[in-house]
Protein backbone atom coordinates (compact mmCIF):
# COMPACT_ATOMS: atom_id res chain seq x y z
CA UNK A 1 0.00 0.00 0.00
CA UNK A 2 2.84 2.37 1.10
CA UNK A 3 4.77 1.50 -2.29
CA UNK A 4 1.79 3.02 -4.35
CA UNK A 5 2.19 6.20 -2.36
CA UNK A 6 3.96 8.86 -4.48
CA UNK A 7 5.46 11.79 -3.10
CA UNK A 8 5.17 15.02 -4.35
CA UNK A 9 7.33 18.19 -3.50
CA UNK A 10 5.47 21.80 -3.64
CA UNK A 11 7.15 25.02 -3.62
CA UNK A 12 4.50 28.05 -2.64
CA UNK A 13 4.74 31.48 -2.59
CA UNK A 14 2.29 33.12 -0.67
CA UNK A 15 1.23 36.68 1.02
CA UNK A 16 0.34 35.78 4.32
CA UNK A 17 -1.32 39.27 5.43
CA UNK A 18 -5.18 37.65 5.25
CA UNK A 19 -3.78 34.29 7.26
CA UNK A 20 -3.50 33.31 10.56
CA UNK A 21 0.07 31.41 9.59
CA UNK A 22 0.93 28.45 7.43
CA UNK A 23 -0.73 25.97 10.11
CA UNK A 24 -3.99 25.07 10.02
CA UNK A 25 -6.24 26.63 13.34
CA UNK A 26 -9.69 26.17 14.46
CA UNK A 27 -10.96 29.64 14.38
CA UNK A 28 -8.75 31.37 11.50
CA UNK A 29 -7.72 30.34 8.04
CA UNK A 30 -4.42 29.30 7.57
CA UNK A 31 -2.10 28.56 4.54
CA UNK A 32 -2.42 24.85 4.74
CA UNK A 33 -5.69 24.81 4.75
CA UNK A 34 -6.16 26.79 1.48
CA UNK A 35 -3.91 24.12 -0.05
CA UNK A 36 -5.00 21.28 1.52
CA UNK A 37 -8.83 22.19 0.46
CA UNK A 38 -7.46 22.88 -2.99
CA UNK A 39 -5.99 18.98 -3.10
CA UNK A 40 -9.06 17.32 -1.57
CA UNK A 41 -11.31 18.90 -4.20
CA UNK A 42 -8.49 17.62 -7.28
CA UNK A 43 -8.05 14.40 -5.66
CA UNK A 44 -11.11 13.58 -3.70
CA UNK A 45 -8.51 13.05 -0.96
CA UNK A 46 -8.21 14.31 2.39
CA UNK A 47 -4.20 15.65 2.35
CA UNK A 48 -2.27 16.01 5.09
CA UNK A 49 0.60 18.93 3.61
CA UNK A 50 4.10 19.33 5.87
CA UNK A 51 5.48 22.23 5.81
CA UNK A 52 9.60 22.99 5.89
CA UNK A 53 8.55 25.94 8.01
CA UNK A 54 5.51 27.15 9.93
CA UNK A 55 5.39 30.45 9.38
CA UNK A 56 3.31 33.03 11.59
CA UNK A 57 0.56 34.46 11.15
CA UNK A 58 0.91 37.84 8.41
CA UNK A 59 4.80 36.52 7.79
CA UNK A 60 4.97 35.64 4.06
CA UNK A 61 6.76 33.10 1.74
CA UNK A 62 8.65 33.44 -1.60
CA UNK A 63 9.88 30.02 -1.44
CA UNK A 64 7.77 27.65 1.38
CA UNK A 65 8.72 24.11 0.93
CA UNK A 66 5.46 20.99 1.31
CA UNK A 67 5.68 17.81 0.41
CA UNK A 68 2.38 15.23 0.76
CA UNK A 69 1.72 11.61 -0.25
CA UNK A 70 -0.52 10.86 -2.65
CA UNK A 71 -2.15 7.52 -4.70
CA UNK A 72 -3.01 8.74 -7.65
CA UNK A 73 -1.66 8.67 -11.32
CA UNK A 74 -1.76 12.80 -11.86
CA UNK A 75 1.63 13.72 -13.36
CA UNK A 76 3.24 15.42 -10.67
CA UNK A 77 3.78 18.73 -12.76
CA UNK A 78 0.07 18.94 -12.96
CA UNK A 79 -0.36 19.96 -9.29
CA UNK A 80 1.18 22.97 -9.74
CA UNK A 81 -1.47 23.95 -12.41
CA UNK A 82 -4.32 22.36 -10.67
CA UNK A 83 -3.92 23.75 -7.44
CA UNK A 84 -3.36 27.61 -8.93
CA UNK A 85 -6.92 27.39 -10.38
CA UNK A 86 -8.14 26.92 -7.53
CA UNK A 87 -6.28 28.94 -5.18
CA UNK A 88 -7.05 32.56 -3.86
CA UNK A 89 -4.72 34.75 -5.78
CA UNK A 90 -2.36 35.17 -3.03
CA UNK A 91 -1.02 32.07 -2.69
CA UNK A 92 0.37 30.43 -5.84
CA UNK A 93 1.98 27.64 -6.27
CA UNK A 94 5.82 27.94 -8.37
CA UNK A 95 6.29 24.15 -9.18
CA UNK A 96 5.38 20.82 -8.08
CA UNK A 97 7.57 17.94 -8.62
CA UNK A 98 7.80 14.20 -7.18
CA UNK A 99 10.45 12.94 -4.76
CA UNK A 100 11.97 10.19 -3.24
CA UNK A 101 9.54 8.79 -0.71
CA UNK A 102 12.25 9.48 2.05
CA UNK A 103 11.99 13.32 1.40
CA UNK A 104 10.62 15.35 3.73
CA UNK A 105 10.19 19.50 3.66
CA UNK A 106 11.12 19.67 7.56
CA UNK A 107 13.12 17.12 8.24
CA UNK A 108 15.28 16.60 5.14
CA UNK A 109 15.83 20.61 5.10
CA UNK A 110 19.79 21.48 5.14
CA UNK A 111 18.91 25.01 5.79
CA UNK A 112 16.85 27.89 5.16
CA UNK A 113 16.62 31.33 4.58
CA UNK A 114 14.66 34.46 6.36
CA UNK A 115 14.71 38.20 4.98
CA UNK A 116 13.13 40.63 7.79
CA UNK A 117 12.22 43.48 5.25
CA UNK A 118 12.60 47.28 7.30
CA UNK A 119 11.64 50.42 5.89
CA UNK A 120 13.44 53.20 7.72
CA UNK A 121 11.48 56.43 6.54
CA UNK A 122 9.58 59.22 8.66
CA UNK A 123 6.57 59.08 5.98
CA UNK A 124 6.54 55.21 5.42
CA UNK A 125 5.62 53.84 2.39
CA UNK A 126 2.11 53.17 0.78
CA UNK A 127 3.46 50.88 -2.10
CA UNK A 128 4.21 47.33 -0.64
CA UNK A 129 3.62 48.02 3.36
CA UNK A 130 2.50 44.95 3.26
CA UNK A 131 5.90 43.79 3.18
CA UNK A 132 8.01 46.15 4.94
CA UNK A 133 8.01 46.70 8.54
CA UNK A 134 8.25 50.50 9.06
CA UNK A 135 10.56 52.56 11.21
CA UNK A 136 10.11 56.36 11.27
CA UNK A 137 12.78 57.06 12.84
CA UNK A 138 16.56 56.84 11.70
CA UNK A 139 18.76 53.85 11.89
CA UNK A 140 22.49 53.67 12.55
CA UNK A 141 23.32 50.66 10.16
CA UNK A 142 26.67 50.67 10.52
CA UNK A 143 26.25 49.60 14.39
CA UNK A 144 23.29 46.71 13.04
CA UNK A 145 25.68 45.51 11.04
CA UNK A 146 28.44 44.79 14.02
CA UNK A 147 25.87 44.15 16.20
CA UNK A 148 24.80 41.33 13.56
CA UNK A 149 28.00 39.68 13.23
CA UNK A 150 27.71 38.20 17.22
CA UNK A 151 24.66 36.72 16.28
CA UNK A 152 26.18 34.11 13.77
CA UNK A 153 27.70 31.02 15.07
CA UNK A 154 26.34 28.13 17.10
CA UNK A 155 24.76 29.51 20.41
CA UNK A 156 21.88 28.83 22.65
CA UNK A 157 18.92 30.96 21.83
CA UNK A 158 17.03 30.84 24.47
CA UNK A 159 16.67 34.29 25.16
CA UNK A 160 15.51 34.72 21.70
CA UNK A 161 12.51 33.03 21.45
CA UNK A 162 9.15 33.37 22.17
CA UNK A 163 7.14 31.70 25.43
CA UNK A 164 5.08 29.14 24.17
CA UNK A 165 7.65 26.77 22.60
CA UNK A 166 8.37 23.33 24.02
CA UNK A 167 11.53 23.00 22.38
CA UNK A 168 13.80 21.49 24.66
CA UNK A 169 17.06 22.05 22.80
CA UNK A 170 17.52 25.58 22.25
CA UNK A 171 21.15 25.54 20.77
CA UNK A 172 21.14 26.63 17.29
CA UNK A 173 23.72 27.52 14.56
CA UNK A 174 22.95 30.79 12.43
CA UNK A 175 24.86 30.07 9.26
CA UNK A 176 24.77 33.45 8.13
CA UNK A 177 23.29 37.11 8.67
CA UNK A 178 23.81 39.78 6.24
CA UNK A 179 22.01 43.31 6.19
CA UNK A 180 21.69 45.26 2.96
CA UNK A 181 20.39 49.31 2.90
CA UNK A 182 19.36 50.53 0.01
CA UNK A 183 17.36 53.74 1.65
CA UNK A 184 15.04 53.50 2.80
CA UNK A 185 14.86 50.03 2.45
CA UNK A 186 16.96 47.70 4.93
CA UNK A 187 17.00 43.89 4.03
CA UNK A 188 18.42 41.47 6.94
CA UNK A 189 18.97 37.85 5.77
CA UNK A 190 19.63 35.06 7.84
CA UNK A 191 20.46 31.85 7.13
CA UNK A 192 20.26 29.01 9.01
CA UNK A 193 19.81 24.96 10.04
CA UNK A 194 17.03 25.40 12.22
CA UNK A 195 14.93 28.86 14.32
CA UNK A 196 12.84 28.75 17.57
CA UNK A 197 10.03 30.15 17.79
CA UNK A 198 9.86 34.22 16.93
CA UNK A 199 14.02 34.01 15.98
CA UNK A 200 14.21 35.61 13.45
CA UNK A 201 11.59 38.38 15.03
CA UNK A 202 13.12 38.81 17.86
CA UNK A 203 16.82 39.28 16.40
CA UNK A 204 15.04 41.81 14.18
CA UNK A 205 14.01 43.55 16.59
CA UNK A 206 16.85 43.96 18.57
CA UNK A 207 19.14 44.78 15.63
CA UNK A 208 16.61 47.55 15.54
CA UNK A 209 17.21 48.61 19.37
CA UNK A 210 20.92 49.02 18.16
CA UNK A 211 20.17 50.93 15.61
CA UNK A 212 18.26 53.14 17.40
CA UNK A 213 21.05 53.25 19.98
CA UNK A 214 18.87 51.46 23.01
CA UNK A 215 21.21 48.81 22.70
CA UNK A 216 25.00 49.11 22.17
CA UNK A 217 26.21 46.81 19.15
CA UNK A 218 29.09 45.20 22.12
CA UNK A 219 26.57 44.49 24.65
CA UNK A 220 25.00 41.41 22.11
CA UNK A 221 27.57 38.65 23.51
CA UNK A 222 26.44 39.04 26.96
CA UNK A 223 22.93 39.46 25.86
CA UNK A 224 22.76 36.11 24.25
CA UNK A 225 25.05 34.49 26.54
CA UNK A 226 22.09 35.64 29.63
CA UNK A 227 19.28 33.37 28.16
CA UNK A 228 17.24 36.43 29.37
CA UNK A 229 14.10 37.38 26.82
CA UNK A 230 13.64 40.63 28.61
CA UNK A 231 17.25 41.91 27.60
CA UNK A 232 16.85 41.03 24.06
CA UNK A 233 14.81 43.24 22.03
CA UNK A 234 10.80 43.04 21.17
CA UNK A 235 9.50 40.65 18.08
CA UNK A 236 9.49 43.18 15.12
CA UNK A 237 5.75 42.49 13.76
CA UNK A 238 5.30 39.42 11.13
CA UNK A 239 4.03 41.04 8.44
CA UNK A 240 8.22 41.85 7.95
CA UNK A 241 9.00 38.12 7.56
CA UNK A 242 9.69 36.38 4.47
CA UNK A 243 10.66 32.51 4.08
CA UNK A 244 12.63 32.88 0.97
CA UNK A 245 13.78 29.24 0.47
CA UNK A 246 14.41 26.37 1.38
CA UNK A 247 17.72 24.41 0.85
CA UNK A 248 18.11 20.12 0.41
CA UNK A 249 21.04 18.40 -0.25
CA UNK B 1 -7.01 88.59 -0.22
CA UNK B 2 -5.66 86.38 -2.38
CA UNK B 3 -2.40 87.54 -1.46
CA UNK B 4 -2.48 86.65 1.86
CA UNK B 5 -3.02 82.56 0.38
CA UNK B 6 0.08 80.68 0.33
CA UNK B 7 0.03 77.71 -2.03
CA UNK B 8 1.72 74.35 -0.96
CA UNK B 9 2.76 71.26 -3.06
CA UNK B 10 2.56 67.95 -1.71
CA UNK B 11 4.29 64.72 -3.30
CA UNK B 12 2.07 61.80 -2.88
CA UNK B 13 2.47 58.18 -2.96
CA UNK B 14 -0.76 55.55 -2.84
CA UNK B 15 -1.55 52.44 -3.48
CA UNK B 16 -5.08 52.66 -5.23
CA UNK B 17 -6.23 49.38 -4.47
CA UNK B 18 -9.17 50.15 -2.50
CA UNK B 19 -10.22 53.55 -4.11
CA UNK B 20 -11.58 55.18 -7.16
CA UNK B 21 -8.98 56.60 -8.43
CA UNK B 22 -7.88 60.23 -7.59
CA UNK B 23 -10.91 62.04 -8.61
CA UNK B 24 -13.53 62.84 -5.85
CA UNK B 25 -16.76 60.71 -6.49
CA UNK B 26 -20.11 60.53 -5.17
CA UNK B 27 -20.20 56.83 -4.34
CA UNK B 28 -17.17 55.77 -3.85
CA UNK B 29 -13.97 56.89 -1.99
CA UNK B 30 -11.33 58.28 -3.90
CA UNK B 31 -7.76 59.35 -2.97
CA UNK B 32 -8.81 63.41 -3.30
CA UNK B 33 -11.42 62.86 -0.50
CA UNK B 34 -9.26 61.29 1.74
CA UNK B 35 -6.25 63.53 1.26
CA UNK B 36 -9.48 66.77 1.35
CA UNK B 37 -10.39 65.74 4.45
CA UNK B 38 -7.57 65.26 6.26
CA UNK B 39 -6.83 68.97 5.42
CA UNK B 40 -10.40 69.57 6.79
CA UNK B 41 -9.04 68.28 9.96
CA UNK B 42 -6.01 70.10 10.16
CA UNK B 43 -7.14 73.64 9.32
CA UNK B 44 -10.63 73.22 9.50
CA UNK B 45 -10.97 75.15 6.00
CA UNK B 46 -12.16 73.19 3.20
CA UNK B 47 -9.38 73.44 0.66
CA UNK B 48 -9.39 71.80 -3.09
CA UNK B 49 -6.71 70.23 -4.50
CA UNK B 50 -5.17 70.11 -7.64
CA UNK B 51 -3.40 66.99 -8.83
CA UNK B 52 -0.91 66.20 -11.91
CA UNK B 53 -2.92 63.09 -13.29
CA UNK B 54 -6.30 62.37 -12.03
CA UNK B 55 -5.43 58.11 -11.69
CA UNK B 56 -7.99 55.52 -12.56
CA UNK B 57 -9.48 53.61 -9.67
CA UNK B 58 -7.40 51.31 -9.03
CA UNK B 59 -3.47 52.42 -10.15
CA UNK B 60 -0.99 53.78 -7.86
CA UNK B 61 1.28 56.63 -7.68
CA UNK B 62 4.53 56.49 -6.42
CA UNK B 63 5.42 60.49 -7.30
CA UNK B 64 1.49 62.54 -7.55
CA UNK B 65 1.94 66.20 -6.87
CA UNK B 66 -0.94 68.11 -5.87
CA UNK B 67 -1.29 72.02 -5.04
CA UNK B 68 -3.88 73.80 -3.12
CA UNK B 69 -4.04 77.35 -1.48
CA UNK B 70 -4.39 78.25 1.56
CA UNK B 71 -4.63 81.10 4.64
CA UNK B 72 -2.38 79.74 7.63
CA UNK B 73 0.53 80.21 8.91
CA UNK B 74 1.13 76.36 9.46
CA UNK B 75 5.28 75.73 8.39
CA UNK B 76 4.57 74.15 4.48
CA UNK B 77 6.95 71.09 5.75
CA UNK B 78 4.39 70.64 8.91
CA UNK B 79 1.47 69.22 6.59
CA UNK B 80 3.61 65.99 5.34
CA UNK B 81 3.36 65.37 9.28
CA UNK B 82 -0.23 65.95 10.03
CA UNK B 83 -1.40 64.73 7.23
CA UNK B 84 -0.15 61.10 7.33
CA UNK B 85 -1.28 61.44 11.24
CA UNK B 86 -4.35 61.25 9.66
CA UNK B 87 -4.16 59.61 6.66
CA UNK B 88 -4.81 55.50 5.87
CA UNK B 89 -1.29 53.82 5.56
CA UNK B 90 -1.98 53.19 1.71
CA UNK B 91 -1.52 57.12 1.04
CA UNK B 92 1.82 58.70 2.11
CA UNK B 93 2.54 62.45 1.90
CA UNK B 94 6.06 62.15 0.89
CA UNK B 95 6.75 65.25 1.14
CA UNK B 96 5.54 69.28 1.08
CA UNK B 97 6.50 72.73 0.18
CA UNK B 98 5.44 75.91 -0.12
CA UNK B 99 5.76 76.92 -4.27
CA UNK B 100 5.32 80.28 -6.13
CA UNK B 101 1.27 81.15 -6.06
CA UNK B 102 0.90 80.88 -10.14
CA UNK B 103 2.25 77.03 -9.66
CA UNK B 104 -0.36 74.64 -10.87
CA UNK B 105 0.22 70.87 -10.22
CA UNK B 106 -1.05 70.08 -13.81
CA UNK B 107 -0.65 73.04 -15.87
CA UNK B 108 3.04 73.34 -15.00
CA UNK B 109 3.61 69.68 -15.12
CA UNK B 110 6.57 69.69 -18.03
CA UNK B 111 5.93 66.06 -18.36
CA UNK B 112 4.86 62.64 -16.49
CA UNK B 113 6.39 59.32 -15.71
CA UNK B 114 4.22 56.37 -15.64
CA UNK B 115 5.20 52.79 -15.38
CA UNK B 116 3.28 49.85 -16.70
CA UNK B 117 3.98 46.84 -14.45
CA UNK B 118 3.81 43.06 -15.96
CA UNK B 119 4.45 39.92 -14.65
CA UNK B 120 5.14 37.19 -17.28
CA UNK B 121 5.26 34.00 -15.61
CA UNK B 122 2.64 30.80 -15.99
CA UNK B 123 1.37 30.84 -12.13
CA UNK B 124 1.83 34.80 -11.21
CA UNK B 125 2.74 35.76 -7.97
CA UNK B 126 1.06 36.20 -4.69
CA UNK B 127 4.03 38.97 -3.11
CA UNK B 128 3.21 42.27 -4.77
CA UNK B 129 0.19 40.72 -6.96
CA UNK B 130 -1.28 44.16 -6.39
CA UNK B 131 0.78 45.99 -8.47
CA UNK B 132 1.44 43.53 -11.39
CA UNK B 133 -0.99 42.53 -14.46
CA UNK B 134 -0.43 39.13 -14.66
CA UNK B 135 0.67 37.62 -18.16
CA UNK B 136 0.45 33.60 -17.67
CA UNK B 137 1.55 32.80 -21.64
CA UNK B 138 5.06 34.04 -22.73
CA UNK B 139 6.00 37.26 -24.49
CA UNK B 140 8.18 38.22 -26.95
CA UNK B 141 9.94 40.94 -25.36
CA UNK B 142 11.99 41.36 -28.71
CA UNK B 143 8.98 42.17 -30.91
CA UNK B 144 7.84 44.28 -28.00
CA UNK B 145 11.04 46.81 -28.05
CA UNK B 146 10.22 46.81 -31.84
CA UNK B 147 7.14 47.81 -31.39
CA UNK B 148 7.03 50.14 -28.80
CA UNK B 149 9.46 52.59 -30.50
CA UNK B 150 7.08 53.69 -33.01
CA UNK B 151 4.69 55.12 -30.15
CA UNK B 152 7.60 57.49 -29.47
CA UNK B 153 7.39 60.83 -30.70
CA UNK B 154 4.12 63.27 -31.82
CA UNK B 155 1.19 61.25 -32.89
CA UNK B 156 -2.17 62.32 -32.75
CA UNK B 157 -3.22 59.03 -30.28
CA UNK B 158 -7.02 59.47 -30.96
CA UNK B 159 -7.36 55.28 -31.29
CA UNK B 160 -5.47 55.30 -28.19
CA UNK B 161 -7.91 56.96 -25.88
CA UNK B 162 -11.24 55.40 -24.12
CA UNK B 163 -14.50 56.68 -25.46
CA UNK B 164 -15.79 59.42 -22.51
CA UNK B 165 -13.27 61.97 -22.63
CA UNK B 166 -13.97 65.20 -24.13
CA UNK B 167 -10.59 65.77 -24.76
CA UNK B 168 -10.68 67.70 -28.41
CA UNK B 169 -6.92 67.60 -29.17
CA UNK B 170 -5.68 64.27 -29.62
CA UNK B 171 -2.60 64.92 -30.50
CA UNK B 172 0.11 64.24 -27.68
CA UNK B 173 4.10 63.56 -28.15
CA UNK B 174 5.29 60.49 -26.11
CA UNK B 175 8.50 61.96 -25.44
CA UNK B 176 9.88 58.03 -24.44
CA UNK B 177 9.39 54.63 -24.51
CA UNK B 178 11.17 52.24 -22.33
CA UNK B 179 11.07 48.67 -21.92
CA UNK B 180 13.09 46.72 -19.28
CA UNK B 181 12.30 42.77 -18.83
CA UNK B 182 14.01 41.40 -15.47
CA UNK B 183 12.18 37.76 -16.13
CA UNK B 184 9.64 37.89 -15.00
CA UNK B 185 8.91 41.32 -14.17
CA UNK B 186 8.53 43.66 -17.27
CA UNK B 187 8.57 47.22 -16.94
CA UNK B 188 7.14 49.59 -19.15
CA UNK B 189 7.98 53.30 -18.72
CA UNK B 190 6.70 55.94 -20.86
CA UNK B 191 7.82 59.90 -20.35
CA UNK B 192 5.50 62.91 -22.13
CA UNK B 193 3.88 65.61 -21.84
CA UNK B 194 0.44 64.72 -21.57
CA UNK B 195 -1.71 61.96 -21.83
CA UNK B 196 -5.22 60.73 -23.39
CA UNK B 197 -7.59 59.06 -21.30
CA UNK B 198 -6.61 55.35 -20.96
CA UNK B 199 -3.58 55.90 -22.75
CA UNK B 200 -1.12 54.41 -20.80
CA UNK B 201 -3.25 51.62 -20.72
CA UNK B 202 -4.25 50.78 -24.03
CA UNK B 203 -0.67 51.26 -25.22
CA UNK B 204 0.30 48.50 -22.37
CA UNK B 205 -2.48 46.37 -23.52
CA UNK B 206 -1.32 46.54 -27.78
CA UNK B 207 2.18 46.19 -26.58
CA UNK B 208 0.47 42.91 -25.15
CA UNK B 209 -1.00 41.96 -28.25
CA UNK B 210 2.46 42.65 -30.17
CA UNK B 211 4.00 39.85 -27.34
CA UNK B 212 1.12 37.23 -27.73
CA UNK B 213 2.39 37.79 -31.65
CA UNK B 214 -1.25 38.72 -32.46
CA UNK B 215 -0.03 42.06 -33.42
CA UNK B 216 3.20 42.65 -35.59
CA UNK B 217 5.60 45.47 -34.74
CA UNK B 218 5.37 46.85 -38.19
CA UNK B 219 1.89 46.85 -38.22
CA UNK B 220 1.96 49.78 -35.27
CA UNK B 221 2.32 52.78 -37.63
CA UNK B 222 -1.13 51.91 -39.21
CA UNK B 223 -2.49 51.22 -36.18
CA UNK B 224 -1.42 54.41 -35.01
CA UNK B 225 -2.64 56.27 -38.26
CA UNK B 226 -6.12 54.52 -38.75
CA UNK B 227 -7.35 56.68 -35.34
CA UNK B 228 -9.40 53.38 -34.97
CA UNK B 229 -9.47 52.43 -31.09
CA UNK B 230 -10.39 49.01 -32.50
CA UNK B 231 -7.65 48.12 -34.32
CA UNK B 232 -5.11 48.85 -30.69
CA UNK B 233 -5.27 46.48 -28.38
CA UNK B 234 -7.64 46.24 -25.04
CA UNK B 235 -7.20 48.38 -22.34
CA UNK B 236 -4.69 46.76 -19.95
CA UNK B 237 -6.24 46.83 -15.93
CA UNK B 238 -5.60 49.79 -13.95
CA UNK B 239 -3.55 48.20 -11.02
CA UNK B 240 -0.38 47.71 -12.99
CA UNK B 241 -0.34 51.72 -13.95
CA UNK B 242 1.25 53.56 -11.72
CA UNK B 243 2.22 57.38 -11.91
CA UNK B 244 5.87 57.45 -10.92
CA UNK B 245 7.05 61.04 -10.84
CA UNK B 246 5.67 64.75 -12.58
CA UNK B 247 8.42 66.86 -13.57
CA UNK B 248 8.15 70.86 -13.49
CA UNK B 249 10.82 73.30 -14.72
Amino acid sequence: MQDRLRNIKLIIEYDGTYYAGWQRQKNALSIQEVLEDALFRITNQRIALTAAGRTDSGAHAKGQVANFYIDSKIPADRFCYALNALLPNDVRVLDSVEVPHEFHARFSAVSKLYRYLIVSHPQGIALGRQYYHHVSYPLDIEAMIKASVYFEGTHDFYGFMSTGSRVRNTVRKLEKIRLDFQSPFLYIDLLGGGFLYNMVRIIAGTLIEVGTGKIRPDDLPAIIASRDRNLAGPTAPAHGLCLMEVYYD
